[in-house]
């Protein structure tokens, strides 16, 4: 992603982009490009208003707000900056943020896609937080990357809300083409004839994708079962501290936590291994 | 349907259809349109070799093919008769009615999509059993109204174990975009925002109409929650008689239940009333 921000900064004549990363390695192919690498993020915070974070998780984001938001404490030149977290993170850590320090605005802008989806300008965003002055700056950023930005009205944390609930929406599929084609196939109808309908039926690459990963048991790469069980696990928290009955996510759950305890670095796709076995196939 | 089969027959010089009707005023828009409307099942089945049938649902069925075989039994001049299955009926009935007699063959031919997308030529079909040459006579007169034909090599009732797999799957987004919804309306995000990005991931009318239905709590018309239950009966039948484990139909099929308390003549989307209420919303 960084990689076609770059690329499209140079375009509009705003390079370079300023990159840190925790893996130094991660970073060569947007230098590549043109970008600058800092030694730090401290470095980093310090030559920028705008900071996007792509974290893996929310410890990591925690500590990437704590290092830009002491740096905005010790010096007037540094403050007001822009903080856009773009990761699955809890909402509720979102929220904690938001309103820690008035030097630092937390914008949140989820994506929905796989890097070559943001190298095709396919990604989904949500995006929320911050004034709409903030908001019309980040959204020229995530135009590089995304077909469709939904902007929410409400604090940031909301676009997480969203982003999870997305992700709900996804796996739900899986659970859902997983059992479809169990059932098809246990009564003498090939999955690929399933493949074939439920494409018809609900078009996009979505959809056809995991079907067809499913049917071909292609669960080599992707997102993993490890990833699959963090986001459920967010999902089911949100659900238990808003109060809500998410049946779909407590099943999938059950079957990625088996599916973990046979190979959890498949894609979270491969579930439809323990579907399968629970119908005895 | 049978208007635009009517229609379709007509431009291609084949006109006229013979029809016939339990109820007989709903054989007025096709026979104005030049159908000749039959008194009788009998006297239909004694005029013409490939009939359609669309019933109601498992006790129609078999009570029209005993009026067709029974006549095929009856005289020389009738026999060979190819008897079509449009309806959504168990797949143990198709199977039983296939090698009841020689005299008639049995395909089966379930579509998916409302009475408009059949004007529009939007229909799904899939179509199974018989020769190929009765295949090929059958998709002649299924492409006036589809849009895609998914043929399967295998029975007449595989194509009834693929249709209900795919109310399955339709069933499951259903109760899947009531939860995904419900989810985020609890934590503070629109359920139009929901629309909207579950649209951008899985464009199509299926996924898009129903989430639309239901964030405007639109669930006037449409396939009723008596409709839905009939389905998800038959779904939950072939899943138990082939042990397969369907946990999604199971919790719709006990959302669809208290929903029919309520009011069993609304949309089956409905169910995102009872998904709701036990989120306590």
């Amino acid at each position: 992603m960084a990689v076609n921000i770059q690329k499209g900064l140079a375009a509009a004549g705003l390079a370079p982009l300023h990159v840190w990363n925790r893996t130094a390695s991660k970073a060569e192919p947007v230098q590549a490009e043109g970008a600058i690498v800092e030694p730090s993020l401290e470095s980093l915070a310090s030559k920028c208003s705008l900071i996007f974070a792509m974290t893996f998780d929310d410890a990591a984001l925690e500590s990437a707000f704590s290092a830009i938001s002491a740096l905005s404490n010790k010096s007037k030149e540094t403050e007001n900056k822009i903080l856009v977290t773009c990761s699955t993170v809890a909402p509720s850590l979102v929220q904690q943020l938001e309103h820690k320090t008035k030097s630092v605005s937390v914008l949140s802008a989820p994506v929905f896609g796989r890097p070559d989806a943001a190298a095709a300008k396919m990604l989904v965003a949500v995006l929320a937080g911050g004034s709409e002055t903030e908001k019309n700056l980040v959204a020229k950023y995530l135009e590089y990357t995304t077909r469709k930005i939904t902007r929410l009205g409400g604090p940031a944390h909301t676009a997480n809300v969203l982003k999870l609930t997305g992700n709900f929406c996804i796996l739900s599929v899986i659970e859902m083409l997983a059992q479809a084609q169990t059932l098809a196939e246990k009564n003498g109808v090939p999955r690929e004839a399933v493949v074939d309908v439920v494409s018809a039926l609900m078009p996009g690459p979505i959809v056809t994708g995991y079907s067809e990963r499913i049917a071909r048991d292609e669960f080599d790469v992707g997102f993993t079962v490890d990833g699959g069980l963090k986001d459920v696990g967010l999902m089911r928290d949100l659900a238990s501290s808003s109060s809500v009955s998410l049946p779909f996510a407590d099943i999938a759950h059950g079957h990625l936590e088996r599916q973990k305890a046979e190979n959890k670095d498949l894609d979270w796709a491969s579930l439809a291994k323990i579907v399968r076995k629970d119908s005895h196939l």
